[in-house]
């Protein structure tokens, strides 16, 4: 017989996976809170774009999804550095032309849903998860006139993010560890309209790193950029400090000289979008009786690495093949899954809140771009022995998260050492580079 | 015009704040999910117990209620130590005869419970709370039959325990940081019944350290002990691997043979008395507009420091001294309340996690028994330059837990240091104790 599976949460981690179990010949029902957002395109305006990397394409690729998805996406093969006088410095991620993708949130979406429900999905949008009963694997939903329903199934998915309903009963039951903790920075979207054309480097990921603070820019198919600002809620520079017209708009013109130019409605977005806040969330356990969290639900992350879609795409993957290897015994493989995955996605959550430190601190300071030099060459000689942290988690997805960020410890310990000898600057081309990647793998 | 607060929870922080609260001349109405302790007591059966020391009998000596309090209570005046054998071994708390006080949870409720509503508190019991509206300053609440009523207040105080349905409508707000952590070990009551007196010294907190786990036992008025056995939930030993009785009375009796004796329904409580879990929750900030979490709604804490109620009671007393000085700025007082109070609440949470590691593995280790020796001779040579943690915490109420946990740290270095000297066993006397109490003081 069929299995019976409900999903709550249309987004993109949601959807993949209902196509994945459609695949496994499974029943899918996906609740979702909000209404369906493929009838209300109109009303959307600007794109909210998302950095695709190898992980996510990978599992688009497993569901025969990634040639469509690469047509639209915009490749972006490094970083674009901005500096405070309006100087520009491309930083390649590799030097065989590897590179992210820049792609639209929505239409991401959208062609997951569309996917999804062609495959056979039945989706109940505008309802509103109240609580699920993990031990009769119930789901009670409310409409938006409260009426309830309650739903049996054989297992119950909780892709329903950060603020994930599901986990919030979860949350009720006895011995369930759970952390949430925000960072000071929040965001805030800026918007680059195309000017006929892009007006920056279109294929690039534009960073004006400040130290405290950031402003990223991503391209949109339109021409446009989507700039977000990560800045801090309160202090000195601060969506606190900034208080009047004047002083918002001095310090983006200071701040910002060569892109504020290109942004004629700045202002009016500094005012009127949204601060929104950064969080990270842990769990455990993800798995009650049938029931079972993935994605943000279970593990929602900062976007420093660009790795929250890539890591929830990862996660529907990882599930899929424990299915697999379980003969399809939902009970043993979401056990599974979670054990296995639990040390990856905690180790993804660090290094995203440590790539915010590089990024706004460091990719414009002269030690980091030397660390990144000797390591380019270290990894140039000896490619298979030293891989930078960055390709490891964003191009390597045969390397868990897990191993990434233990080897990234390594590699930092040996450079710090490096970069500690008296006038490396100048020295370090006579490095002995191998001894430097066999040291690696020294246990 | 007379303040109106509402305060969320009837327990021991509650009950106590209403009484501040009252003697500053406010209004107070308490909610209380669960019936009036007060109207059950001949089906509570047994008494379970708590340590009240210094800080805890500090805010209640401000209330005029310690004296009252200390006659019901039982002094231990140390640790009475049972190995496997059935050895014993007191270890007093203090040369000065120091003493905490072993008191009856139930009890105490009552007295701060009637001293309240003598007062002037209004009890709304069997009301559970289910929204706050912190913007509205607003607190809706159900009845048994799910009557709906909502209340408006000048402020709300959550102090509705570890599980505070209050922090649950703060977690949903933006920029909470939240965190529930269980440790690996659970509890389960066993009872020592009095045989016409005492079965054993009855003014000790006993303990039977044994390692991975331990087991603790403390005097009731009516000449019987409350033991708890702390055990891991999974493992070897385990509340999983003993399935049968014949290997839970095996199990007990190889591991607590001098007081399994004096246990005739220890089979019977094991198998029927609940197993708890133990949390720690941490949170900030505890203050949205006129609401303030306090007690263990704040910061629920392991107990193993005895120092959960003590520590909320002193949030009891620390926010009247905060009201006096802002004149009964309810806003501005809570603000400063939290900000205050919650490096001094991290800092009992690590200090309690800290310690049943120290109860169950130290204890009774040779080691530590030389350390806790030196330590005191120091105490004894230079009482103001070198107090012992566990003294700071417990018998100075003048001395902040973020101060003590810091002292606490520079003592272990510098007695680290001393017990890694060859010979430590015999050559200590000859120390140079002076020197080490200095050493404390260096900056």
């Amino acid at each position: 017989m069929k299995k019976n599976i409900a999903i709550a949460g249309a987004g993109l981690v949601g959807s993949l996976l209902a196509i994945y179990l459609l695949r496994r010949g499974y029943h899918v029902t996906i609740f979702e809170r909000r209404p369906d957002m493929r009838k209300n395109q109109a009303g959307t305006g600007r794109s909210i774009n998302l950095a695709l990397s190898n992980r996510g394409l990978h599992a688009l690729d497993e569901v025969g999804l990634s040639d469509d998805l690469r047509a639209v996406a915009i490749p972006m093969h490094g970083r674009m550095v901005h500096d405070r006088q309006g100087n520009t410095n491309l930083q390649p991620y590799g030097k065989q032309g590897q590179f992210i993708n820049s792609i639209s949130r929505s239409n991401l979406n959208i062609v997951l849903m569309n996917k999804a429900e062609a495959m056979g999905a039945i989706f109940h949008f505008e309802q509103r998860v109240t609580h699920i009963d993990t031990e009769r694997s119930a789901i009670t939903t409310a409409s938006p006139e409260n009426h309830l329903a309650t739903y049996h199934f054989d297992g119950i998915v909780g892709a329903d993010g950060a603020y994930s309903a599901v986990r919030l009963d979860l949350q009720l039951t006895d011995r369930f560890d759970f952390s949430q903790a925000y960072i000071e920075h929040g965001y805030k979207e800026l918007h680059i309209p195309a000017a006929g054309q892009f007006t920056l480097e279109k294929n690039a990921l534009h960073i004006w790193p400040r130290e405290s603070f950031m402003l990223i820019a991503l391209p949109n198919p339109d021409g446009s950029f989507t700039g977000t600002l990560f800045f801090p809620f309160e202090g000195k520079n601060s969506f606190a400090s900034l208080t009047t017209d004047a002083a918002i708009r001095s310090f983006l013109e200071e701040t910002f000289p060569d892109v504020i130019k290109l942004m004629p409605e700045a202002l009016h977005d500094f005012n009127h979008n949204p601060t929104g806040s950064l969080v990270t969330t842990r769990c455990y356990p993800w798995v009650r009786h049938t029931t079972v969290l993935i994605g943000d639900a279970a593990h929602a992350i900062v976007p420093f690495y660009g790795q929250g879609m890539n890591a929830g795409f990862e996660d529907c993957s990882v599930l899929n093949k424990l299915l697999q290897r379980h003969h399809d015994h939902w009970d043993a493989a979401i056990r599974e899954f979670q054990q296995l995955r639990k040390p990856d996605t905690d180790a993804i959550a660090q290094l995203a809140l440590d790539n915010f430190i590089e990024m706004r601190d460091l990719v414009a300071d002269e030690k980091f771009v030397l660390r990144k030099k000797i390591e380019a060459r270290i990894h140039e000689l000896y490619p298979d022995k030293w891989v930078p942290l960055y390709s490891m988690v964003t191009f390597h997805e045969n390397i868990r998260y897990a191993d990434a960020l233990q080897i990234g410890r390594k590699q930092k310990e040996i450079m710090d050492d490096i970069l500690a000898q008296p006038d490396i600057a100048t020295t370090w081309p006579s490095l002995n580079f191998e001894q430097l990647a066999n040291r690696l793998h020294r246990p």
